[in-house]
């Protein structure tokens, strides 16, 4: 069957649902295709930390209400390092700046309620489920074609734009001719095991901890709910993590002194490999990646989900020049636009996943310029305000600005 | 011939010169053995950035008549990255701390004319040039022993203390047991080539450049003279580089839009290896390294000269306890209280070298962390602060602070 809209969406992520919300409150249609099912789709744990750049483009698509009730704000980070602990104070060292906890998945929810909830611009559903994207044609043209098959149908939607808001492993980034494309990447020599569990937070702020054992990061999903990590091997497999091991390792990396670890049942355990990528351009023809599809950061300095909006907002905003000024500028210059903020938050990823990881093949030299890069934190305010302003997102937004 | 005195210093740089000097003035005997000729010594091209931290020392051992008129002071640097310049205001990021051009060659013969000038406090003549030290006894009794030679004599030097200031090809370090040691050590894939010329500086404060053919920098020795470095292959020999091609090289990489390099006679032609390099414990029983005895870095952070003066100004102030109140607290301590100090140091000089050198091995995902690492010293003021509070030594000196 031949659908058509004037975006054509894929992926119904954060970057996907929002980019397809903002597009309808100005009237613009659009179609989200999302191969998983709405069940799925909701119940992928992923990150849950917003800048206040993120919250700001949530709240311009209406998108808060929830966020604003259950939201924890939180106005620090601390880091450890083997014990001593060092507090970030995001609000002074940034004139006023906070960051949100706040899961990725609730997000994702809020989002497909409002779409769903709305009054449709056409016939077309705002987003269709187990719908899989296999091919897009026409790229250069005025016209792209997304091919899908639903229910063991064949589909097209034929549209204005495509965005590829479909993660790292859609199709949408394979679309660019590679001739094109040029690629970056660093694979990092650990993982991280994740867990929920079911035990109020033993801490009121997030805890990043460098230890000789590995990393370790103590976070939270609510005041019920506890979210942690532990650095692990590249070879580990869930079955080397029982619980006792993981709690054993998570009370030796973030101990302190004083300080006590509230332990509980475990309900959910992954492991995450870590890695930095980049694929330039971001854009090809009528089609545009925003988010995963066309980069991915280890997940050290809670960046993912924020660079994903923050790629939705840069199109977004060109897609209604555009629509309103019929000028394809910003669409053209969509790329160069994004790319200073990407490698920005790119260079502040690999800084905050290095100096907070134990890398086995480090050499003893970079081991020491590790610790003395922990303790510049300690001494020097200009050091703790660089990782502030790069954490709450003000360097990204202030290096994207630097460019036009 | 066997002599005596109180501290037995190897080797007359600046750091034993210094130690001489100061303790002189404090009543204490000492001895500078150097094994090269007073001629050779006063002629050596080193470096030529002196922190404040260093002019202070100086000034306390009464060495800053010249300098105090004929260096040049210096508010700030200019970082150039493919030819957009960036400057770092060292007396605005560091609430006023300024740098001094003043060459370490100078700085060694104004120290050589106080030490010779001064009355001896017994007979012996306070630096023996063309002294070689060639082993050291008895350093875990209360007298050690250096032998040396002279004018094919066997001499030896029985004192309470040793300061090896020998740098680091001296017998010093080699004679703390080796399995009491460890070493830490990189070595950068390029080398500078470095020349003197007869031509007025075209800059008036430094410009560190990097290009994507190389490293390059612009730095002085008087207003007649200038000091220019440019980043060469490690293989490379002076035969590679004629006088037109370093100028060349020099015009492209410190090239900027309606600014001009002036060219003339270069004096002197030299490469030199970058290094950086760390041995610990800084001592052993009754020896004590200080300066390039102890530990190297790359001369992009102009840090060698000064970490040298900040070890021998804590080794004086340890000796001073232990001649005026017996105590050896300060001297056992010697290590601990350099080395926070020493890795600061060596994490500044990495990252300078590392921000502004073309390394051959980089992937094309760490060139693009260097770039925007340079990126965010333009757009964040945290960012320069950060460099200029390390360049002008508050950053060491806070750091040394913090483990007292």
């Amino acid at each position: 069957m031949n659908h058509q809209t004037q975006v054509g969406i894929i992926g119904a992520g954060p970057a996907g649902l929002l980019l397809s919300q903002l597009l309808d409150q100005q009237g613009i249609r659009s179609v989200v295709l999302e191969n998983r099912s709405q069940e799925r789709v909701e119940s992928r744990q992923r990150a849950g930390l917003l800048e206040q750049n993120t919250v700001d483009r949530l709240r311009q698509a209406g998108a808060t209400d929830r966020l604003d009730r259950e939201g924890l704000v939180h106005d620090g980070i601390i880091l450890s390092y083997n014990g001593q602990r060092h507090r970030i104070d995001l609000v002074e060292l940034t004139s006023g700046s906070r960051v949100t906890i706040y899961a990725q998945t609730e997000v994702v929810k809020d989002l497909i309620r409002l779409r769903l909830g709305s009054t449709p611009l056409d016939a077309e559903v705002p987003i269709s489920f187990e719908a899989e994207a296999t091919r897009i044609d026409g790229l250069e043209s005025s016209s792209p074609t997304i091919h899908y098959t639903q229910n063991g149908e064949a589909h097209t939607l034929t549209c204005d734009f495509v965005a590829g808001c479909d993660g790292f492993h859609g199709i949408s980034r394979a679309s660019i001719p590679a001739e094109l494309t040029k690629v970056y990447d660093k694979v990092y020599p650990y993982c991280w095991l994740g867990i929920l569990a079911k035990v109020p937070p033993s801490t009121h702020e997030l805890i990043y901890a460098y230890h000789e054992r590995g990393f370790a990061l103590h976070s939270m999903r609510s005041p019920e709910i506890s979210r942690l990590y532990v650095q692990c091997n590249v070879t580990d497999t869930l079955e080397d993590w029982p619980d006792e091991r993981i709690w054993a390792e998570l009370q030796i990396r973030l101990g302190s002194t004083g300080w006590v670890l509230a332990e509980g049942p475990i309900l959910e355990k992954t492991i995450t490999p870590m890695r930095s990528f980049v694929s330039e351009p971001m854009q090809y023809g009528r089609l545009f990646l925003s988010g995963d599809s066309a980069h991915i950061v280890p997940p050290t300095g809670a960046k993912g989900l924020n660079m994903a909006v923050a790629d939705t907002g840069s199109l977004f905003d060109a897609l209604m020049t555009w629509y309103r000024e019929g000028s394809r500028a910003n669409l053209d210059t969509y790329t160069a636009g994004c790319m200073r903020r990407v490698w920005r938050v790119q260079e502040f990823s690999n800084f905050m996943t290095e100096l907070l990881h134990h890398n086995p093949d480090r050499t003893p030299f970079d081991a020491h310029l590790q610790t003395s890069r922990f303790n510049q934190l300690i001494t020097s305010r200009a050091a703790s305000a660089l990782v502030a302003e790069n954490y709450v997102g003000h360097a990204a937004k202030q290096s994207a600005e630097a460019t036009t």
